[in-house]
């Protein structure tokens, strides 16, 4: 057997977890020194090889690597860049080529979403399609939950742990100054086509009238009338309201909230904000008093709440990489398959990367309530094993630790650069 | 001694940490048996000694006062109610000892900030004026971080590690995103006259270039120019830009920017929001991709990152509270004195609640650096002890538990209800 480098990237948005995955391919091809020689990492993704910008990471050393399983972002960068077809950009797939060649890469991990994975089916058919040899895995991530095949997306689980926490913890601060102070509370989350994160808000109360009292999905149109007169009833019924709202939340005709909100001085559209403009409406309406949060980014690097059973997963999934390399496959992705949900038990399965790419997995129309405002039981027995156990990170001084990488490039062997 | 009941109250914003001050009380009142009877709560601070909804505490066993050790929120209601001078609401104070009488009230413990002390020192006052006797304690409590004499208030700690894990999360995110996607990043947090919490966001980074980049305190006139300015250079120099910006951000002028901000389609100022309008500069005027998030509510219940170091002074600032009582004190608030700051000690002191009342401690001017956007040295030898330690909750099903308490009212004694 020929011993051939190893390329890994990080690709597209970057979650609490996606480094547990690199540590999971660095780790796993350490043990097959005699397959894989060193696992060069992209700097800022794919961008990283046309770039021939490739991190040495057999210059970090264990303790280091082994970090990568408590840092948030991802440790090499990542990047949106999308690889067009071959035949429409024969020009990027030679350079990788050329890079890959001078670098004696063999194997191939990409680590991420739809896009991503559709990037790495690519890649996959150069081979066959342009004679060199590669291998190339995809490693599935993405906090969207929204690949299909896999039960479930590295990287969802510690965002949904996030998300319950986070509307269960606001709730109980609501409903405490409720009777004299803040009536409704919005909670904007993540989640541009798929409602993923908004539902797993509603792991935060079971029983009735317990918080949130309110999801907005992106997969059910929205209908202020509606959504005004279960907030009106909520603050009657039980004295406040608390709502969870995708960041995708749409109108019938397809008009985001977002993009449907207030203009500035200049007329212009303002910038984002579902939770802003929802209040808005509460405001205008109702009259209640309002408060609301975004939670951007701080959601999906959240690695202080991380799911212990999502970073258990997001390991794995790189670990299978390389072994899926190894058996000499090519063009697949790992999956998570769920063998039962209560008890909860999950092993690794496999997809193709050409059914896996540009397909966005909707939550199921069984999953949320009648009125569109709340999650089903099926639903609950679906999220709550994706959140379970707390892998804290290690503190230093009060805030969390993190890997610190030398991210060190090996010496370029191509005379020539390469103009992204 | 004449063993009398008690009265404690939760009042103004809550804090992840609220309850353990009651569990201080309440667990100490208990040990003292003999000389304090029931603890009865308020049912929304304040509120509920005028309408006489009086929780009793008596019901609640060991193990659930234990629990609001670890449960965010006011346990027993707060409310945002500033009582009057007695001279102009005697109406109020007559109700006051009307109510206190009818339940043998002898002990008054009031959990807040500065307007709450300020009716903590009137309660005080009622034995004196109004020949009822009854001892006052005021237990402090605020994330803002604002009362005099007290080196720092139980609920900051704790808003405080939220912020700094936070914004350092975040920025790990962003930097690796930033060389092809999103390069600003703004986290708005609380603090409308005070920078405290925002200067904690500043312990997410330490040597130069790393996050934040920019803080904005409410006590530097803010200068769009030279924020531009700086937003640039971070983006040109370090690749990214993280911003800390407090909602209390204002012109020089005393405009709020969150009110300077865009209208909506009918001309109303739009809600709130820093964070947007900071984002609206840098999309107008610099052109990068930004991203925003609010923290709100999130960052003062977030009990699930609570500072140990202020969990225990939360519980002993309440336990101090009977103490004071017991040793026949009145009008006063137990605060925390700092011995050493290296290592860090603290022990427990005595503010006379006329002199706390109403008075607002802000940021030092040598704890901001000299463009006004950082902390000094000086700030972080302050901040860094109160963010010591994680104070975890148990968990149950993948989210916090928290304490459930029955909340029972005991039965009302007077005939006559009182409109508030």
């Amino acid at each position: 057997m020929t011993r051939k480098n190893a390329f890994y990237a990080q690709s597209g948005g970057v979650t609490a977890v996606i480094n547990a995955s690199a540590a999971g391919v660095i780790e796993t091809a350490r043990k097959h020194s005699d397959r894989i020689g060193k696992v060069l990492a992209g700097r800022n993704g794919i961008t990283g090889a046309l770039r021939e910008e490739l991190i040495d990471t057999s210059l970090e050393d264990e303790a280091t690597i082994r970090a990568l399983l408590h840092t948030p972002g991802g440790a090499f960068g990542s990047c949106r860049y999308k690889l067009k077809n071959i035949d429409e950009s024969r020009r990027e797939y030679e350079r990788l080529i050329e890079v890959f060649r001078a670098h004696d890469i063999g194997y191939f991990f990409y680590n991420g979403g739809g896009d991503s994975q559709d990037t790495a089916f690519k890649i996959s058919q150069m081979a066959e399609r342009m004679g060199y040899p590669i291998q190339c895995i995809g490693v599935p991530k993405t906090v969207d939950n929204d690949l299909p095949f896999t039960d479930c997306c590295p990287g969802f689980g510690s965002v949904a742990k996030y998300v319950a926490t986070s509307t269960l913890e606001a709730s109980l601060d609501i409903q405490s100054m409720c009777d004299s102070s803040t009536k409704v509370f919005i909670l904007e989350v993540m989640g541009r086509h798929a409602g993923w994160i908004a539902a797993s808000g509603g792991l935060a109360g079971k029983e009735p009238g317990e918080a949130p009292h309110i999801i907005i999905f992106p997969e059910h149109p929205f209908d202020r009338e509606a959504f005004l007169a279960r907030v009106d009833d909520c603050v009657k019924r039980y004295g406040f309201c608390v709502v969870v709202a995708s960041e995708g939340a749409q109108y019938e005709d397809g008009r985001f909230l977002s993009e449907a909100g207030p203009r500035d001085a200049f007329g212009h559209a303002q910038l984002g904000g579902v939770a802003p403009t929802l209040a808005n409406m509460v405001k205008q309406s109702l009259g209640h008093k309002y408060h609301w949060a975004v939670a951007d980014y701080l959601q999906r690097s959240a690695r202080h709440i991380a799911s212990q059973v999502d970073l258990e997963q997001a390991y794995e999934v790189g670990k299978a990489a390389v072994e899926f390399a190894l058996a000499g496959k090519n063009g697949v992705m790992p999956i998570i398959r769920r063998d039962s949900s209560s008890p909860y038990r999950w092993s690794i399965g496999e997809a193709q990367l050409n059914e896996v790419a540009n397909q966005e997995k909707k939550m199921p129309i069984h999953y949320t309530t009648d009125d569109g405002f709340g999650i089903t039981a099926d639903c609950r027995a679906y999220l709550e094993p994706l959140i379970q156990g707390e892998a804290y990170p290690p503190f230093e001084n009060g805030i969390p630790c993190r890997a610190r990488l030398r991210n060190q490039l090996v010496e370029k062997r191509l005379k020539t650069a390469f103009d992204i």
